[in-house]
């Protein structure tokens, strides 16, 4: 799969809320109630993540969770990682 | 903890939604979008679960959830089991 | 997939352990340390599930899960039941 | 709670296996066969943290997980810390 350019990567994140560009890698931040809900969220994405043979770069501290997706293959931001921005923005609600 | 009489099981059941006596439990049935929703959702209870000191009978297939809430000790429904039932709800929401 | 006869499900249930025919269905009963254990142990199954697109009817009590595999479409026992049980006796170890 | 020295904290790593100190967190990393195993085994963790009322910082990719523990209120580490480590490797064993 083809790395996406930072013009195609700016464009892709019009169409999602809350991703940015950093380091070659598209991130977002999430806050939940407690940490209960916050493994809970990731559980449910842990299955999207199977079912897309993708995995995130994720970081988690009580309630805050930061996910960072990158194709390791591509050496970048990919369409995969678009893709699996917007299923996990839909899982989140 | 003392068992509940049917007739205060009853009282209890008017404040929640869905739950029915059955066989000396409480009982509801959840439907989920999918498998992956209905075991995040299981997780998610499951950490409730154990914060509360109180496990469920329950069984999944697929989206469908069932639990059935008894306190083994006192041989029937107690106030556990209406509270966990009240925690289950605030969590499927 | 073509339902199992029922010599073919006990030739395939020589090859697995602790597993029965009951009610057209091949069930295992499993027990763990604690609900924690039984309930990570799930999780490990769920996303195997998942990878195989087939689902169990299981049931959970703190430590104590009961897993029942039928196939749905062919109403009985296949060769995706075994398939799974195999899958999940690799996990429980 | 009392932060630990770094004394303290190089006794205590004598008893764990695989932790050591960086910027102030005690922190080890993990691996899996695969993701699943990694997600479930960090599951039966996050029941244990929740019963300790205690959480990590811990990140994943794929089947790696590193775990960074410290004690918030104390700006370091403590006993709590040193606990929940022992008690993360008993639960991946």
């Amino acid at each position: 799969m083809k790395k996406l350019t930072t013009n195609e990567i700016t464009e892709a994140l019009k169409n999602l809320s809350g991703w940015a560009l950093k380091d070659d890698m598209i991130e977002k931040t999430f806050t939940f109630g407690d940490f209960k809900e916050a493994f809970a969220t990731m559980t449910h994405i842990a299955f999207e993540c199977e079912k897309q043979n993708h995995h995130p770069n994720w970081e988690n501290v009580y309630n805050s969770l930061t996910i960072k997706l990158s194709t390791h293959d591509a050496d970048g931001v990919t369409q995969k990682d678009v893709d699996l921005a917007k299923s996990i923005d839909e899982i989140v609600g």
